[in-house]
């Protein structure tokens, strides 16, 4: 057991932390309030594009990907200090080509996609030239149970016909978002996780029509944003399914793994952020004669976020190191940070929030932003109800509970 | 003991609610959907006048007011099922001129105005012609504590002479807003009680400058919204001081009581809206073969919201029946509602955002917006702390906790 | 609407207090002791005897029976501040009469029984000369589910036979307890709701032994404690069925409505006496310079207990009044409480118990006795979460939930 | 980052488990039946000395002394998964010779301790012939903040002489308890943390009276127990304290850092036989027609304790991993594990206790007394609310918190 982080993480956390303290932090500031103040925040300004630059000449770029000659070649325990640095800040994870949905959208392509796709879609987003989105959940019904997806991907000869609603489609308000992956019923007739199929849509395909923006917790996060998307006789060559149809759930597997964990160990960053925050205000500012930190239960709550903090982190360095050693137990462990995590996390954002009274509540704080951030991830991917329910299956099958079936009756 | 209430109240309560279900409701959406989609949303559209004057011609109007000839002359304990039932809509309030911050500056002005001021804002505000803010809150210092206040209301002559930066002056940015009351340091040799002044202060008045509208987790909540405001030389007549110089704080405790009551009984309101939603939510759509109030835990959660909803609901009761009664552990019960009520509605709408989904976090439904004013309210009049603080002390005074002093040092 | 008590109860409030601080108090500790250097613990010390001629002399006696002339005639809102002061103290309820199960044994003797049931078991209960206890509970079958019943009470001809085994029958272990009542299967043919019966058993029919005595967290609560009885062919008159064959559901939903309300309102006494404990130990004990109290978040956990008292009370007080009233509601108001009181007092005195120390956790003071107490009603009478499914079934019914059925197949 | 235990630690615990579940576990139910059934319990019955046997045949002896000489010679975080195996089991513990106060007491002696002492009393505790008590607690002062002590242990000549009261004073009750460590105050003079000593106490010298024995949470934990003991003039060669006068706040600070990791690895392992326990329970009983794990919010009630469980185990692992390596930040994250665990654990097994009814209440199940066990560790070693005061000073003084203290006055 050893809890040390390898040479190479550790020598590329300095580095990446070197970064953003000296060319990201000076710029985050003046970039949002440039973006909140204009009437049209669907842009890439510039500074965006400087700091891409200037990361990938460090290095500091596609630090996700497990594959060294596409990307950094980093176990996932190792990349977890690296994405926890770059979820301190909001466009950090941009910055160095990390960001959701873009990374998981990268290792479907890099893992199930053909030649041709990888050419066409792979080799500019790793390059950071362009921007995808990825198109599951739907508003008609309860996406926490993914059977229920309603829209089509219907094959029609060589073409295969896409039409659905589809919403919370991340990333689809960027003006570089040139590609989408839309997952839909092909086959209701097979099993239960055979019927749904994967297709790689171009932006700019006929029939797609992005109907609005959505605001999450009245957040746009423009300039990704999260967009309600409609899908009308949509035709595309059957080769834009990705691994042949009846794949979706098999690829889907494969790619909220991974995006799950990274979520968390960015949630990880944002909370130490807020903790950090809360600290500062705690001892800066004076009430009663006394910095607020010494007032009531403020040392305890502060205690407890540590804790919090540091048992969440642990959770999550092991969920990604069962991930790199194909653990058995690693999908009950990515369900468990899945939970785990932005529950820590909501609570952690809510008392540094608290902490700083009417102003934590303002955007002159990170703070409002990074709690709607942890609330989101109580949803997105999988319901907190959704994972528990895996945990318990797993728990409970020890045991046998997997055999109950009520009796008969009669 | 008896919990009915009043035949009055109760034939009240009816009227109300079946004017909110049949003119109040349908409006409501249309309304919120027409600001929303506004470059300009501080504005107000004709509906809200057209409503305003039905609710008038109801006698569904000034129902805050215990005054039975300028308002409803109700008890505290009347008004709360009819500020619960408003509490449950976002306009209801103002149509039924039962809206923060003005209840609490028309009382202020009722019980501590001079004839002058009254005629002058009193009558219009009661009449609905006119709105109000309340600038009491700064950004430099931590408002928590009351004493850190450092704007000031300098008498120099016949004048008083207003400097300070104020911020969370909740009803600013109201095209309507026309009369502020300002609270700033009079005279700081005065003993800690006494040292402070409440201004009445036209919004036109030269120095009196709007700097910027805030957002509360990232809703403006237009047209009324929360200001930061500056006052810079701001010159009045010294007769503008409320009550005269160094009873602020007079007459803050005056204000704040009810206005918490006021608070609490419509975050009841909002509560019970989330909980129904949620409700409906849970058993008409259906995940895993089941509607998803079946699902996990979310009966238990819908239990434990009915259960803390009634629990809540009664604590306010009993407090607002306690101002009626001036009985002497009013304040307590004041404070203790301020913790219980809104922690109570940050959590129920919580659970209600998640039983929804996405749908939950988007404008779709509006439980984040009725989050966000849970929120606020557990720091706006007082974060939960201090509050919890003045219970504390109340509750160990009963056994002599107040005489201990630490032992003098050698 | 009215928060005030009838003076009636307010007088008896005034005058059970002052017995108890004059007279229970003082008793109570040596008592206690006593009771615990024995190596037999199941006995009724003279003291006990003394106490209760006391209070019948000084009308303080079946204060829980609404029927005036066999009782104090008070309504249950009436006797829940009498209820709560009892619930103060360890001896109280025996003193007055008022004890569980005998309460519920008196109320269902006095509404369902027989003349000679009443002659022979009411009359002697009500003068406080016997005891009884109450077997329903089966060590074999989840009681949750009361319809998992496996007892037996089967009709012979003009017998009765009982065949079974119960646990947790508490108040069997005293030594003047001399009637049980018995409920168990009579009927397996008839619906649901009416195969049971209630059975009178004189403690001394031969077939019924008491196997055991139980720890409740260790405590046997000695006297009366709780057994572990067989009943082996145990024979009775067939007039010894409360009301006639299958009736038990229809008697144990009468008798557990208030007996639930009874307990929670002991339980408020009980959480009451905790917090004062907490509140004298954090005022007189010193450490790092200050009275703990005035330590870390010890004054906002004073806070937060006061207000979920409070809230605790107010919810009992009102599911009591709607008993009186026969308001519909009554059961789902029953079934709050009995979720809501017995977790906050789990909590409050838990919080008791770390604010003494380890001096909490021994005898030396009630808390670790009072947390047995309050730990078992959250299973007692139905566990939290029975009482959680009616609720939220009741809430979901408001919505049309009860009419959802699955989809037939195929 | 690498976590897997070591080779050496997996043998062992394989062969650990093998040998509890061989040996230990079908002796455990009939020796605690036994001792509950006896009049006096405070002895050592024939099957515990049977299975030291066996366990120091097997190697399975003194696993937590990390010296190689004279115990196992593991690291504490080999060392954990094995306590974890012990801390499933009441008598595990003794049994590998492994139980507390006496690892505590063998690492000061034989850190501290001079080579008489070693030969006197390190040698028969090392080979289980004899145990030991640890007195430091006192009745009388708030033992939270050390300094308050007020024991003596004055030096007179070449005596120490030894007067006061101490209560827990574990496994004081042994009937093989041999010597006592006695803390108390040689110097009130000397600097704060050089003010006390700590006396090696062979049990029978004269002024040592063991006043009583006390429950905790009414659970005397025999034979070992909690004591309250008084030294009444008790002398001794100055030679029996520890390392000199005035090192009793070094010596503890060594003996309490792994002694409380060693108490947070056994609740590791209690809190997982509760789950345990609670899954069993939870698939095998049936209620309203299903295991009742499949009721309510139970599922995630289970999966919330899973979650907890391996959060709580990797902040131990990481904490004992943080002690081998001797870690700047190791204090803290003991202090973080004595909040985190006990409170994890005491919420499990509740947990786990609900889930079993009437049942988990009982001593049927070993819930209620591991359910003490937890609830003490609340308190044992330092209370939550002085450990959370450690991690918020820690982490507060990142932002210099430290540095700040109240203006002058005047």
């Amino acid at each position: 057991m050893d809890f040390t982080h390898s040479e190479r993480a550790q020598d590329l956390l300095q580095r990446l932390t070197q970064f953003h303290e000296q060319e990201v932090a000076p710029a985050e500031e003046p970039y949002l309030r440039e973006l909140m103040d204009r009437d049209d925040p669907w842009v890439v300004l510039p500074v965006i594009e400087e700091l891409k630059a200037k990361a990938k000449a460090l290095g500091l770029w596609n630090l996700f990907l497990p594959d060294a000659t596409l990307g950094a070649g980093l176990k996932n325990v190792e990349y977890a200090p690296l994405a926890e640095q770059m979820g301190r800040s909001i466009i950090a994870s941009e910055i160095s080509n990390c960001s959701a949905p873009d990374t998981g959208n990268m290792e479907v392509l890099h893992l199930f996609g053909s030649d041709e796709q990888k050419d066409r879609w792979l080799t500019p987003l790793l390059a950071g030239e362009i921007r995808s989105a990825f198109c599951m959940t739907e508003p008609d019904v309860a996406s926490s149970d993914a059977t229920n997806m309603e829209a089509r991907a219907t094959i029609d000869g060589d073409e295969v016909v896409l039409d659905g609603r589809k919403w919370w489609s991340t990333g689809i308000g960027h003006p570089n978002c040139e590609v989408l992956i839309y997952m839909a019923l092909t086959d209701p007739d097979a099993d239960r996780y055979h019927r749904h199929s994967m297709v790689v849509v171009p932006r700019d395909t006929p029939g797609v029509n992005v109907e609005r923006m959505l605001p999450a917790m009245n957040f746009l996060d423009a300039p990704g944003g999260h967009g309600e998307v409609s899908f009308t006789d949509v035709r595309l060559p059957v080769e834009n399914i990705i691994g042949g149809p009846g794949q979706a759930f098999t690829i889907a597997q494969a790619r909220l793994g991974p995006g799950r964990v990274h979520h968390c160990m960015r949630l990880i960053g944002l909370a130490e952020m807020a903790l950090e925050l809360a600290c500062r205000r705690g001892t800066s500012r004076i009430a009663f004669g006394k910095p607020i930190a010494n007032l009531g239960g403020n040392r305890e709550r502060i205690a407890d976020a540590r804790i919090a903090i540091n048992q969440a982190r642990l959770l999550v360095l092991q969920a990604a190191w069962m991930i790199d050693e194909r653990h058995p137990d690693m999908l009950n462990a990515v369900s468990q940070i899945k939970v785990a995590v932005p529950n820590m996390a909501q609570q952690v954002i809510d008392m540094a929030i608290q902490l700083h009274g009417g102003g934590g509540m303002s955007n002159d704080f990170p703070l409002a932003g990074a709690w709607a951030v942890a609330r989101s991830l109580r949803l997105a991917d999988g319901p907190d109800e959704v994972h528990r329910g895996v945990i318990a299956r797993l728990e409970l099958a020890k045991y046998g509970a997997g055999k109950w079936s009520p009796p008969a009756k009669g």
